[in-house]
């Protein structure tokens, strides 16, 4: 009998998306700082060493986070940054999320973006996407995403492991092509001696290396990561990459709207995900709301700004299709 | 009074370099199969948790590494991709070695290849070289490595908060340019239109970014990552980064040899640092050894490996310079 594991990474996740008619996600980047104060207190006076008293803070901020759009987004993307920064003690809050957002029938991206030569990347493959070799009989899951960002600057020898798992387990990799942030053309447009930009030529690498591993949907478990803040580049690259899935950061706070986010989709509104972070996390703290910050308010915050961003991406995609 | 973080971290590199006339590091990439069975025998009749069994197998294995060759080596690399593989206790393992390596005086560069956006990046930074914000009085320190390596395919704005945290510090990082593996000039050999090649666009975007934190030594804080792989490329980067450090894997196991590596070298006969990880971990094994793989046995296997590696590198020193 085919268990889940056996279903294609990508042909899940788009799944996912049509059900829900939302192709976005929302980042837990949980740092301490948009936490609600009164969770803070409490898990403070509680736990006196203060790394677990953090970690039981994103714990239950990001459990509310997820509670309150479980039936309306289909991903969730936490960056592993804003756990290893809380030390061994954030990184089980990490865990404990990935377990808790799958259990409440959410994909989990884990956005860590990793990268090493082949035998490191297959650790790296067991450690988030697969299972660990212990003794000849045991077996370890260890973080269980159901993705994983990577980074595709040492080649195909860094990324196969991870493709190879991913076959494995039905797990996905998204490889950074189009970063986001506003220093990402210093490498990545620089202009090769056969006219295309250096992130074309990672662009073509990720369609040749995703080609292996496409859905019944049409669609590969090799995605790509694509900023919403170019635009222009997105609209390219979506021609060079017909079955890639974008996973598109860069969207409201970095500055991206949805009409620039809609360049990421193909012609069939799919082949995008949307991701939001902080806008979806500190709703609660904008002038809408009337910052009593109870238990409630945050995460009626967060589905509002969760429905708002559904339908501001689903109308910008309706206009690109007329 | 200026303490010990007040030095640059290159500084502290080649001091201890040149103190020990050894410029090749250790690296820790503890995969269960490389521990001695009696280890792994002792640990999981012990604790029946296995992945607690796996993590104080570890810990054992690299204490008993690093007290063999503190005197000898300046430095240890452990991989982060073998301790996340086994999951919580893994990087529990990691932190202990980290720990444990500084106390016996060893600096600790920590091989995770992180890259992010700004914000994110800095968070990375904070986890591995600074420390993190827990309260306006409370900040605590985390990994606390000597250096980290990080992808720079993300432009400046990924790399400026490892640089600053460096800099506060007194940590260092090593910025992947042409690396060591099989297919690692799918992306880094292609040729721009300017007649660069990538890895060469990257070699003068890190002694770009390495400028401002250059020590007493003449070496930047911030270094790069060259495999000893590509002796001809090493030749080619050497002229174009001076004031870099190389940190050189693909030395050994890999197929790099003494003469390979010692083209990352200056005419100094400093500027570089070359990695072994499996030859000198899985020394035991090896047919000279009579394989009763005994507590004194995998030590002393190690140091004879590490002065066999130290006397190979400084003999190709040497007869570079003639």
């Amino acid at each position: 009998m085919k268990g889940e594991k056996d279903l294609n990474f990508a042909d899940k996740l788009i799944y996912k998306i049509k059900e829900m008619n939302n192709p976005t996600v929302m980042g837990l980047d949980p740092k301490l700082e948009f936490i609600p104060k009164f969770i803070k207190e409490g898990k403070f006076t509680k736990y006196k060493d203060v790394q677990i008293a953090t970690a039981e803070s994103i714990i239950e901020f990001n459990k509310g986070l997820i509670d309150s759009i479980a039936d309306i987004i289909p991903a969730v993307k936490p960056q592993l940054a804003y756990y290893e920064m809380y030390g061994i003690e954030g990184i089980r809050a990490f865990k404990e999320t990935v377990k808790y957002a799958k259990e409440k029938g959410l994909i989990v991206i884990a956005d860590a973006k990793r990268n090493d030569i082949g035998s490191t990347s297959e650790a790296y493959a067991n450690a988030f996407l697969g299972e660990t070799k212990i003794t000849d009989t045991i077996n370890e899951i260890m973080f269980d995403a159901d993705a994983l960002t990577v980074n595709g600057y040492l080649g195909i020898d860094g990324i196969k492991p991870f493709i190879e798992t991913g076959k494995k387990f039905g797990k996905g990799i998204f490889i950074l092509v189009k970063t986001s942030n506003p220093s990402s053309g210093q490498l990545q447009d620089l202009i090769l001696e056969d006219g295309r930009t250096v992130y074309e030529a990672m662009a073509e690498l990720v369609d040749e290396w995703g080609a292996s591993d496409i859905g019944t949907s049409g669609y590969s478990s090799v995605g790509a990561v694509v900023g919403a803040t170019y635009p222009e580049q997105a609209k390219r690259l979506r021609k060079v990459m017909k079955k890639t899935i974008f996973l598109v950061p860069g969207y409201g706070a970095q500055g991206g709207t949805a009409k620039d986010a809609s360049n990421s989709f193909n012609t069939d509104g799919l082949g995008a995900i949307i991701n939001a972070s902080r806008s979806l996390m500190c709703a609660y703290k904008s002038e809408k709301w009337c910052k009593d910050y109870s238990d409630i308010q945050y995460k009626e915050a967060c589905r509002a700004e969760a429905e708002r961003m559904r339908n501001d991406i689903n109308l910008a995609l309706n206009k690109e299709k007329n």
